[in-house]
């Protein structure tokens, strides 16, 4: 695996290639191309093959990729050939719909523990989840070593949930509130918020 | 306002410093810098500044942004000094919690519809939304003028019902189901998947 110094936007489409792959599988197919992936994702074979060659051979001219191999190696690249645990902070509408999300299974993630500091949720079941008091947070993700983790609480209360994240050991955080986190350079973040998206599709609009 | 062939990676950074700025106005600050959005956001000064030089002279040399002013220009630029109505195809968790979602208001968008196929769901009120039947989207969808919509149904769903929202006019689609969409060039699509975020972020830890 040669895998140093590869520009995180190329790291961002190996997801999207997983994703495909696996859809593939379930429809049976054992053996795709670089036109096909390029097809389906809306990007060229050549960036693809570029993208996939700078972590090894994965397919040969002419007969192109073994799907099985292909999405083996990927989950290794992006190391979902395991399941990392993860906390979701927030159970309100989004967090308890992200906890309860039945699209982690087989894809490297498993919500474990749902926290909220709200006296009215505190103890109550949503889905398979007890919602467990924010204040206990630090503590409890120490103790299972959870490196991952989903904030789902309101903007003005996102940095300091993160604050606690980072203190507990947690290394990358899926952010859905509307805000942008300061974070140690060692602490990964992805945002998502569907207004910054439907914002940016807006802009080509009449 | 020149605005020609800009590339899309800046129009996608516009949502996050109108995002911020909108903050700051929430703080009740009147004047900030290319440095200070820089920092809040963890992008460098020099980029902002080139960024925003690509629409207009919104600043000057050493007495910063006028906020309220950046703050129009960038609705007005992004489209968003308008209100679009917006359609939620999808009524489980997701979907739900996405229609209910408190952080469109101010922001340039408002769901008005919600469709399910489940005729247990159909009928029934999520919110202050009564769940429409999805075989009646393209006609309420065309009489309405709507023209963004957010997906949020199972993945093998999600391509038919693209389809439908094309026919029925939409522009703009978010994409919360886990599959590329393949739509004509004139649509906008936008994906978010929390995996994809995710395995973007465990590719880099131990």
């Amino acid at each position: 695996m040669v895998a140093k110094n590869i520009p995180d936007i190329v790291v961002g489409r190996l997801p999207l290639y997983l994703r495909t792959l696996q859809r593939m599988q379930d429809e049976g197919r054992l053996v795709t191309s670089s036109q096909e992936l390029g097809e389906r994702l809306g990007i060229s074979a050549a960036q693809i093959r570029k993208d996939l060659s700078q972590f090894g051979e994965f397919g040969k001219q002419g007969t192109g990729y073994n799907i099985d191999y292909l999405v083996n190696q990927l989950r290794s690249i992006l190391k979902v050939d395991r399941v990392w645990d993860i906390v979701v902070v927030g159970a309100g509408d989004i967090g308890s719909a992200v906890a309860r999300y039945q699209g982690f299974k087989d894809r490297g993630f498993r919500v474990v523990m749902l926290f909220d500091n709200d006296p009215a949720k505190i103890g109550h079941h949503i889905g398979e989840f007890t919602v467990m008091d924010t204040s206990q947070l630090v503590d409890a993700i120490r103790s299972a070593d959870i490196k991952v983790a989903m904030i789902a609480v309101p903007a003005t209360a996102a940095q300091a949930v993160a604050d606690q994240l980072v203190k507990a050991g947690v290394r990358a955080i899926l952010n859905y509130a509307p805000i942008n986190l300061v974070v140690p350079e060692d602490v990964y973040v992805q945002h998502t918020d569907p207004v910054t998206h439907l914002q940016r599709m807006t802009y080509y609009l009449d």
